[in-house]
């Protein structure tokens, strides 16, 4: 979930300042519409220590017309505030219809920090973050643009960024023992975090996670999307007045999604495409991980332990390779594999995720799907053919129906196979020129390569928003075809062996049903 | 919550026959307008043992085309079930756009009952519960219309029943040893039922609360909340086709909204407004509770009992009055008195719950609100000034509002004044020829008069909603000012007693912040 912001991203010096200068511009403007509009702005800002949280609500406060800003940070709950309900401290500052309110350590600081310190079990997690969804929901319901950002640094990262705080004599004040101790506590901490952004981003109170390493980048990212979040809303609100008006314009087409910087690495760009592997060894190492695969399968048959695969890529990355790679090391009566194309009218009659409810295994059988439930938030996102609030609640909605999967014991592995553009034309041109490999070679295959930049950005969102601890994406660099087929055979293996010797998939949780 | 669902209504054989007669026919003819729309009708059945949900289902399967309808029962899951996870099997058999679905011990089942039998905690209801709100909100945002019917019968009510079908020889065997322990189990499984409602009650899944008792009464009910649903989602489909479509259409207008059949008992009119008190016996009583209040808010103020008195009722019912006479016995500095009328600009900029949330009180303090938030279910629902979604969704709103003041240890008391229309009438004619109350009356007093009916309807639907076992509406008998004055000082003494020996409101959990 956070490894989208993990990725480096930093802006050189007069990139930003060229950046910035339109872009206080474009705020200012944008702030002077909405002074005329009937919803107010409400952002949050949560996330990692020293991931710059404060130091980015500066900027913008420099950046923006303060006349029509709130900015409040929450500290310690006064007598007058504690003798009321714990939100009254939040209502009494929200920002009115036409503002924006900028909020630091606010409803989100008590309840994670709570549950890290483990004065809180983790139901009571899940009661304020029930809270705070029936809170965020009254607001948006209401017409309030709802943002929240979650800074984020991997653990190295922030040590070195405390370290370089203590270093600096101006800003040594703002590291404290707190942070220290909270540094140490970083995997409860994440762990904690991935739970409340999984359970309070909808489309409609979304969270956006940067990455907080670079100054520059993180405070240009987060006007960006403040930018874009503002106005598109405002764009919503004319339109809307237009269709009612009967107004019709061209000029009101909404404008496309964009959430991160142009030209930043994505997940993607950050693998190494390097990796291969010799042709002897592949041989060695694959009739290795088959055996392995088929004693483990077997177990997995006779203790119930169901698996589910998932298999999405670029097309011609090499998915039935992989795939076959994998089934020939099962009994044919132990697994099926699930092709998804476009859906039938049966399926096209029901909810998207109905068509993958059906296609459920019994016990001990493994279930490989080659494309999935994720063509939602990626070639239906991309080509349109979902609206931006149908493919923006699916990562909420394929969260909640891998959870069902995973709380009912069953192994899922999710892959994605990745080739660089170049390697996927050499591959194109291949096939073109093989007879028996030219079916393969479609329109839309060329189609779908023109827009590479699009789906790349899908498969990142993709990634920040739907892997998780319990379900994590396995990006497979498959430049080279045996390296891609032995890291998946082995990724399988192990989580496996793991889960035949558990009886289960290792639930953090243990509840069985 | 349940209380307008004991008010005993029944229909007579003659009238049943006549509505029946229409109401199929209107029934049939809206499903074949529905199998050329976009979307399915999901409706699930729950509630109370002999409340007639399958007789009720059975009645639909007779009155409905079968073809376009799909009925489903669950009873223990099969082997087949149990080796996917739980949710399979509802996924399987949802109905695909067009038709309608009728679910009978479904979703709601298991997870009630493990909690009325003590297999499972509270926490776990909870889990199940928002398993349950991510179903249906996945259904609903791709379109589904959800309907949900809670059949309910009082404990008494309930026992009748049972007994009368042992009784039956042709229905004798509906009755198992089970049913007589959920019987004495009644309470445990209301409590479970009122969390279920209130959590998975949205505007985008609302229940429907349905009196069980009378067969003829509960099928017509259900026929025709089912009818009015359908059209009215049809006609909003059709709206909104015009809408984008550029044409604008009177006969487009939405209709009103009916929760039930006319003629029907509401919780108001269950209501014995003959209750008087004698002039003596009430100056004595009214002594003796201001004196008893008088101690009791002291000790209040000196342990930080927090209360908050909400005072609701009709035109000229007596709210005034009775603030007054409990004001009279509070020290000016313990209380305040928030009167709510029109919003202000800076209220009105803002998320209507905003302008109440100000109004909390210090620790210790009452607050009175002569009116209150619930104008957005009456008037401004009556009158209009809410839009539909708007004051349907305020019911949820509200009753998070009021779980953060319930959880906050705040002595919570709602009280409806109610009079008669006659009584009513002649307190207005006296206000007219009284000059010193001649400034009381206007003329928005005799308009909301003419909607009396109306607002009868909208008083039970906000009952049925807010009425909860923590924070319970007090319906006052006020035909008589005297009784009404009295039922006022002792229900809020008997109350804040218990308050003030458990240091705050008696909240089930015992959590405290």
């Amino acid at each position: 979930m956070f490894r989208t912001a993990e990725l480096n991203r930093t802006l050189a010096r007069d990139d930003y300042e060229r950046q910035v200068a339109v872009l206080r511009e474009e705020l200012l403007g944008l702030q002077s519409e909405l002074q005329r509009a009937d919803f107010p702005v409400v952002v949050v800002f949560a996330g990692v220590d020293a991931a710059g949280k404060s130091e980015t609500v500066n900027k913008l406060n420099e950046w923006l017309d303060t006349r029509w800003l709130t900015v409040r940070a929450f500290d310690r709950p006064s007598d007058e505030e504690l003798e009321r309900p714990f939100y009254w401290r939040f209502w009494r500052e929200l920002a009115p219809r036409g503002r924006i309110g900028l909020y630091l350590s606010a409803w989100y600081s008590q309840p994670i920090l709570d549950y890290v310190y483990g004065t809180a079990a983790a139901e009571r997690l899940d009661e304020h973050l029930e809270r705070i969804q029936n809170f965020e929901r009254a607001l948006a319901d209401d017409g309030a643009l709802v943002l929240k950002f979650w800074m984020h640094l991997s653990k190295d990262a922030q040590k070195k960024r405390l370290k370089k705080l203590e270093n600096d004599p101006l800003q040594a004040w703002r590291v404290t023992a707190r942070d220290w101790e909270h540094w140490r506590l970083y995997e409860r901490f994440i762990a904690a975090a991935e739970r409340t952004l999984l359970r309070t981003g909808t489309s409609a109170t979304p969270w956006k996670i940067v990455e907080g390493w670079d100054e520059r980048y993180r405070a240009v990212s987060v006007g960006v999307i403040l930018r874009d979040a503002i106005r598109r809303r405002l764009q919503e609100r004319r339109m809307l007045k237009a269709v009612t008006d009967g107004v019709t314009d061209d000029t009101l087409q909404l404008m496309v999604e964009r959430s991160m910087l142009p030209g930043q690495p994505t997940v993607l760009s950050a693998l190494d495409l390097g990796r291969t592997i010799d042709r002897d060894v592949y041989r060695e190492q694959l009739l290795q991980q088959q055996g392995r695969l088929n004693q483990l399968q077997r177990k997995a048959r006779a203790r119930g332990v169901t698996t589910l695969l998932v298999f999405e890529g670029w097309d011609a990355a090499g998915k039935g390779g992989a795939i076959r790679r994998v089934t020939a090391a099962i009994d044919a009566r132990d697994y099926q594999v699930v092709q998804i194309a476009k859906p039938s009218d049966e399926e096209l009659a029901h909810h998207y995720l109905w068509r993958f409810w059906r296609q459920l295994s019994r016990a001990g059988r493994m279930t490989i799907f080659d494309r999935s439930w994720y063509g939602r938030v990626l070639v239906e996102r991309v080509e349109g053919f979902a609206a931006p609030h149908e493919w923006r609640r699916a990562y909420a909605e394929i969260n909640d129906f891998e959870d069902h999967l995973i709380e009912h014991g069953i192994v899922l592995l999710k892959f994605w196979l990745h080739v660089s553009p170049e390697e996927q034309l050499r591959r194109f041109e291949e096939r073109r020129t093989i007879p028996y490999k030219a079916w393969k070679l479609t329109e839309e295959d060329w189609r779908n390569r023109d827009r590479w930049a699009d789906y790349e950005l899908a498969v990142n969102d993709m990634v920040e928003h739907t892997s998780t601890r319990r379900a994590p994406w396995v990006l497979v660099e498959s430049n080279d075809k045996n390296h891609a087929r032995i890291k998946v055979l082995k990724t399988l293996c192990d989580r496996l062996e793991k889960a035949v010797k558990n009886g289960g998939n290792d639930k953090p949780n243990g509840k069985t049903k």
